[in-house]
């Protein structure tokens, strides 16, 4: 029954992840929001949960470290300054971070990765999201995960081939490219489809979220697998044996 | 057996069109493209089909004016000041620009104006397409078609509504808008779903076109429809007698 | 502040209908299952909320005629002699009987009308519909609804042209008739299509329920508007205008 | 340059298989229907493919032998006892036989079988696929490929586990077991989605074959590889390398 603290406990994912926290028989020692004093919180955690914002991840790993505990990042919208304080942190702490805590998401990446591997450039690869209206960021963490999945699987890098954002006269669609689309509206908890497009035929790869419960099942499974870990970054595809 | 002229002929879509003319059972007079000479085109024609581009407009305008023949014109990527020139061609000759002409497309541009209609603004309202990899515009002309019968169910003006390209850090979806998704790949002839997305509940409108063929054969359909019309603007619905 | 019962209380559309009660402000009296008595359930309400089984339906229906309250039936998997017994008991009191209580799919219905009326008999219909593993009938009362709706725009009777279960050697497809196909599997709460298939295009409605929510807050908004109506038999797009 | 000889040469498919032997730069040395003698297109081939009809099998499997030379067999519909026949056929010769002979199918089941054996039973696989009206039986060939697929990755066998052509009260879903759904209508080439349903989550895996070409690349490509080969029985996945 390890102690878990929330860093972001207000709003619909601070909500799933307290029912999941109990769910799973452990302790919520409590959560933070915005103006929340996290080194207290890490005080007495054993485990950090964070689904807070960017700006906020900086003080979040400081509190974990000088606590001395792992902490699970789930925030999304990191840029790569963020994956530097992370790395940094993982010196001394456990750190697992991710644009998804589910384990089909999970599973959708390990097999875009295999497809992306297989099938040669004359496949093109778009990824499409749709997320509630009150989503602030675009692409979803999740469809960024994906798109370095398929990057990975073809060898090259994501910052170098993808396209947002499409719009306007575009030009004909450059070959080995990676295209990103957004969609925004109702409550919905979360769509990804990374589309592999051919002359003649389409291979097409979807997760559906019904609802946030499976991010915070996933999150709290993985805040339990990283205690007793070495310091060091680790990935959700450890977590789940994949 | 009326004589059809195409301008644009060369292409997919140009070797679609003449053999729909040619299944139709009417006569092809012949096609130009780039360079071709569209006065003299338009001379051996009774009505031309117009898929090149928006720069040929007006000179493809002008010569079915000196003609006094009509002209369906299937030009996507149209900005304002093509609207005005077809609309003072239409002062004097019969012309039917649409973003698609297929029957499938304008049946469904209905029901996205009845929905639209009927569902209040905490339905958002997001059109999202994909076309092969050699389109150079986005959002296609079908899907701007498709947000106009969206915005006209709802009362409101595309132009005022449309968010496109959605992109980095957007804030929360802000109520009423229109969001429109471009995706490119493959050999795609032409994918659209407007979606309606409510909390707990979505509805989806799509339409998914095989190939280039009823496009043609809606092309065909209304030229032949033109043929003996009083000068006016003219619209797909009115041919499908929708 | 009218007072509702509910027939089938138990289970996940029960909990989620007492929500739906509690959350527009009106005055739960109770809620009985297989074996509880309705008689007694209809002295104390004012209107009775039916989502129990066909079995039961009978007994439901006096109950309400002896209490001479009005009663919503969305129990699904009744059959003729179920539609006779509501037809019988909307000549004492007012009946609305629905496969479905959603806002979403009233508007797909009127929508699938319309777009069969439209179109010829070379579009070929096939509804598909997906449900949790925990449903035991198929095709589900909605996806039958929406093949009502179908049948009712085309001009012909469900019954002599549903195709169920294909399976094995079936021959070509028959014109004009009209496919159901179902899946069964996880927690889905309902999804629906209705495909409009021609050569080289296809046409497809859908909507996607994330949870029960909405069905109970349909069936609390039909219950609300069924109050002091005069005996008959109502429907869903009555409730919400259409 | 190999002679090719196609056992179905009339109709869609063996138009389809004319053009990819042309365009392949092979020698197409003709094709035979219903009333052809196949042994004598056998002896002016070096290669056969089949996409008649599984009561021409035992015939079509003779004349290879007759002949000494390998066929490739994607006539769909076969029977325990058709299995057989070709088991017994590749002892003299090399055969391959699939119920789909595109790229992205091919992947598709090797992505399905990965994602079966990780998922535990918890996560139910349904499938469905949409075909034209034409066509005479269902499920189609490649969605029991799939299911052999599913089946193989959770180590099962299919005849025992699969639910076909569900229909009227069926009962709450089985444990483990794999669903067909076949939809008909229009001219779709070949729809292909395989569901994996879990509670609040699925993951959804899709081909879409945009018309039979690829069929036909990827029938020429297979016997083209099977020229040489030892006598036996061969797969899809060993022509694509998978």
């Amino acid at each position: 029954m390890p102690r878990i603290g929330i860093i972001g406990s207000a709003g619909r994912m601070g909500n799933a992840l307290q029912a999941a926290i109990t769910a799973a028989g452990h302790d919520y020692v409590g959560g933070i929001d915005k103006d929340g004093d996290v080194r207290a919180l890490a005080a007495q955690a054993e485990v950090l949960v964070d689904f807070s914002a960017p700006t906020a991840l900086e003080f979040n790993l400081d509190a974990a470290i000088h606590a001395g505990i792992p902490i699970v990042v789930g925030t999304t919208g990191l840029g790569e300054r963020h994956h530097w304080l992370i790395d940094a942190a993982a010196v001394s702490i456990p750190v697992l971070q991710t644009g998804n805590t589910s384990l089909g998401v999970t599973l959708l990446a390990h097999l875009v990765r295999e497809a992306a591997a297989r099938l040669g450039e004359d496949w093109d690869i778009e990824i499409v999201e749709t997320h509630h209206r009150m989503k602030v960021d675009a692409p979803s963490g999740t469809a960024l995960l994906l798109g370095e999945a398929a990057a990975g699987g073809r060898g090259v890098h994501l910052a170098e081939e993808a396209v947002r954002g499409r719009d306007g006269i575009t030009g004909v669609r450059k070959p080995g490219t990676i295209g990103f689309a957004s969609l925004r509206g109702g409550s919905v908890a979360g769509d990804h489809t990374v589309h592999f497009l051919a002359d003649n035929e389409r291979l097409s790869l979807s997760h559906l979220a019904e609802n946030r419960a499976i991010f915070a099942k996933g999150a709290v499974r993985a805040a339990e697998w990283l205690l007793g870990k070495e310091p060091g970054r680790y990935t959700m595809p450890q977590v789940l044996g994949l």
